[in-house]
């Protein structure tokens, strides 16, 4: 019943055909030896992880969830062997640098790998979330003798990573971070304080984690820039327990099986990662990587609830269809021919095919900014993934969990319990929208930090970039211009209000970021119409994605409409009352 | 923290002073004696139930659950309780009728009274949440004999009540029920057959369980025209044990506290409810007021979340607003000042206050359908409630389940944890889309059976009726005409499209659907602000009525573009494939 067919297929065409990885690898040295079928073979390797191991564990993991015991988490039965096999096949360094022993592959191929390891089982991809993000940091800003202890360790997988962010009082606001670090005579540091929301900060999957704590130097200014970034193990250097104890357990909503950790540092030996009162911009390094892998989970998570609300809907016999297939005699027809299941399917699958281009994009742009040859492409990359990533993060993640509840309308009541799995899916999904900067701080750092920083310049240079996929003389090209004039549009009227109400683009930041998400999807729908023609080798593959794609502008798009005019309207806003 | 203050105020106005409800009582012989501050009363009473009494159930009976135990259900700690004292409370009898044991009250109020069983205890609520249908259904069609045996326990809520409709493999179709009666020789049924879903089809609240069971006599035609109804008591009269077991309960997503049954029935006796063959229209009879029951329970849950993440957003610090409040020198403001939290804020509350209006405005044109002495006015009100029921039962159920996922948003991290109550919210919620008539259902009888099938015409006379609201020369006024025209405009395309599309109203009665539930908040807005504008008594309470409806108008309202936008489209749909 419930299970994961990877979109193998789906995927190699948008990165072929559609974004057309292979020509951009071919002009990176780090990537010149990688083709699309060496690529392809490693996705396929994958999806068998995926599918077979994971995947099995997602249900029951859910149920039995995390286990505080005598402090000490215990994760749900299986976690820590499909860990040991992750590592074991190498996957932790897919795409770490190969001179700190990486595989060195793109984060391009990393982007689908979690793709799929999010469909099958969301709670177990949590121990290795964050684990690149954590490399990232330690590469850029560890002192050498740091790094050399730690990274290897972290790239193999051997030992895991958590990010201890979050305290009480200071959530979306880290400027609140209270957590202390007193320096010792031998230069490390005793942290000392409390953490909440630590994900995998205490588990059974790995011998030793290696926690990345924000935390404050003695008279640290007050606010983000007194903060300062310290690595703090499990177990230190010498073998011997560091004063850190998991407090508590949260209990969630979804991912049950990923253990969220109240974390209580009494003096823990720790050691500055970057500079005093930087730890902002060390964590920096990470951000982008970091949001476009919750995007990805966004992604996972539709994909996932979406092909198994079709499968379903084809077996699934209710009522005669209004239209029925030709000769059709039986009592009731298959739910999937229904127009209002049809519609909600293939809308499913529409966005879950545009959002794979534009969040693989976004991978493909980050491989660029590291990797090309060229400073002024790797500049010209950077920004462009800059735009390109809280909309991947918040629209993608919208798209998750809403994607998720309409494919549990489709179950009908058995959408509502357990054993027919998408319930799960909803509860999981949930959190994406909330967690590395809840999707209004994306909104913010899209409007406010990205685009009217320098009057929307930028934006609109990026904006250029995009609409040469609009000059087909089709729906598609039509459909983009639209979104291009509209968000063109928007933009210029924030620009006309901001001098005399300096709050309206505040006001207004979620409706623009879903706007640009829906340009964006009008975008990749462009972009696969137009590569889906190129295809020969099978053309009813190839002509149904067309037909997704065009069904996504039929069906989908026209949502944009009410983002771009609350943008341009910019509605005043009363206070909240008691 | 998470806790329950009834609206009471908010209620009252809109009984009183916006569906001025007290002038109609009069003009209804059956509820002349009542007046608004009788009422009131009444509602106070409940709203004590429901905040001292039922809400502090709702956690714990979503951590306990019900369980099956030797073939008995057990219902959580202080269920059977808390039933005990609805009864003794006389509250099941409230708009039953004064001649079978009835108090006898106005539907309106019953409606005021369930939103607020539900806002404090969704799963405890759905064991009364059937019984009024029950009623209505033994009212209207049981035998003499069969209705003076069970209809006065079941007004007095001595014993409660479970429609025993759904089977394995019929959901939305009822007519694949496949539950077999037989008769017997002395006039009774055995009743054989297994149905799934049913809610309350065993417990521990009440001594006794009245099912109403779908089955088929012998030789019954097949399809929805060969349905009986049953009455299958879990207690026969001579005290022993009906043949019924349940078998188990389903494992769900939220209303753990809702014993889900599978149930076996072996040769249950049972008695024939109203004709043979004619199960169906006898359970028709309750319909409308199941699927306003439905809708209450979306504003319900949309009122709690609503006002819960208000409070929350008011006490919470997080970063400095955009614009400070005057004089702030804080290191943080309330997270409520934040312009994207006031507007979700906001927006949550105007849809809870518009909907009110509207769901309450159907339980009043029931009253009317049922007890108003002129027979064109009861035929009148039954065609305007005929309208709105489906519209009630779909867009305030998803209102329901989408403002507590804005409002968990409001919470950020702690939305996702259970101590602070928002994600039970969100997970009970999300039933009340699915079941009596999933939502997609409810937008085919909107469109298919009550507007198109007489081509439109009491549709666009039912439009005519509410557009008087929309003669005031402002804002509210001109949306309110602007929704009107948009409605007619849709209808006509459709009128245009369906002779060689037949099809196409189906591909957008969702949309349709969702149309007329933004129309219908336009019209109770436009209302809102009229009455608000009369109140004399508290001009700075009344003023925030009218500025959270004009704040509807600017920010909700626009949504309804996409739905009109996509109806006259009623753009084609492809198959979906494997």
């Amino acid at each position: 019943m419930w299970h994961y067919d990877a979109p193998l297929r789906e995927m190699r065409f948008v990165i072929e055909d559609v974004l057309q990885a292979p020509a951009a690898w071919r002009s990176m040295p780090a990537f010149a030896d990688l083709d699309m079928d060496t690529a392809a073979e490693v996705l396929a390797q994958a999806a068998r992880f995926a599918s077979e191991v994971l995947q099995p564990l997602n249900g029951p993991g859910d149920r039995e969830g995390c286990r505080l015991v005598q402090g000490h988490v215990k994760t749900p039965a299986g976690f820590a062997q499909a860990w040991a096999s992750f590592v074991e096949g190498g996957w932790p360094a897919l795409a770490c640098d190969p001179d700190v022993g990486g595989q060195g592959l793109p984060q391009l191929l990393n982007a689908a790998l979690f793709e799929m390891l999010v469909s099958a089982n969301h709670a177990w991809t949590m121990y290795p979330g964050l684990l690149h993000g954590a490399y990232e940091t330690l590469l850029a800003h560890a002192e050498p003798a740091l790094r050399e202890r730690y990274l290897p360790k972290i790239v193999s997988g051997e030992w895991l990573a958590a990010m201890a962010l979050t305290e009480p009082q200071a959530g979306s606001d880290l400027g609140l971070v209270r957590t202390k670090a007193a320096p010792r005579p031998d230069g490390s540091l005793a942290v000392t304080g409390s953490k909440i929301f630590i994900s995998g900060g205490d588990h059974d999957l790995s011998e030793n984690i290696v926690h990345l704590v924000l935390c404050r130097l003695p008279d640290a200014p007050a606010g983000p820039k007194g903060l300062s970034l310290a690595l703090v193990p499990k177990f230190l250097p010498d073998g011997s327990r560091n004063a850190m104890v998991c407090d508590g357990l949260e209990h969630k909503m979804g991912i049950h099986g990923s253990a969220t950790c109240a974390m209580r540092y009494d003096g823990a030996i720790g050691w500055l990662v970057g500079e005093p009162n930087r730890g902002l911009a060390a964590m920096f390094v990470m951000m982008n990587a970091a949001r476009l892998h919750v995007g990805l989970q966004g992604l996972g998570h539709l994909e996932m609830a979406a092909q198994n609300a079709r499968r379903y809907a084809l077996e699934r016999l209710q009522m005669r269809a209004v239209v029925r297939p030709p000769g059709a005699s039986a009592a009731a027809d298959p739910i999937a021919r229904h127009p209002a299941m049809r519609r909600s399917l293939r809308s499913l699958q529409a966005v879950a095919e545009g959002l794979r281009v534009v969040a693989y994009q976004a991978a493909m742009w980050l491989d660029e900014a590291h990797r090309h040859p060229d400073a002024g492409q790797r500049e010209q990359a950077f920004a462009r993934a800059a735009f390109l990533t809280p909309v991947v993060k918040a629209f993608a993640t919208h798209w998750g969990f809403q994607g998720a509840s309409e494919a549990l309308q489709v179950f009908g009541g058995y959408g509502y319990v357990r054993e027919f799995g998408i319930e799960q899916t909803l509860r999981d999904s949930r959190i994406a929208l909330v967690y590395e900067g809840t999707n209004e701080i994306q909104a913010i750092d899209l409007l406010l930090r990205k685009t009217l920083a320098d009057g929307g310049a930028a934006f609109e240079r990026w904006l250029d970039e995009l609409a040469p996929a609009a000059t087909a003389h089709d729906a598609f090209g039509s459909a983009l211009s639209d979104q291009l004039a509209a968000a063109r549009a928007a933009l210029g009227s924030l620009r006309q209000a901001q001098p005399d109400d300096p709050e309206a683009p505040w006001r207004v930041a979620d409706d623009f970021l879903m706007g640009v998400g829906h340009l964006l999807l009008a975008w990749a729908w462009a972009r696969i119409a137009t590569a889906a023609r190129r295809c020969q080798d099978d053309a009813a593959w190839a002509a149904e994605r067309e037909s997704l794609a065009r069904h996504g502008v039929a069906w989908v798009l026209p949502q944009a409409r009410v983002h771009w005019h609350r943008v341009s309207a910019a509605a005043p806003l009363d206070e909240v009352r008691a």
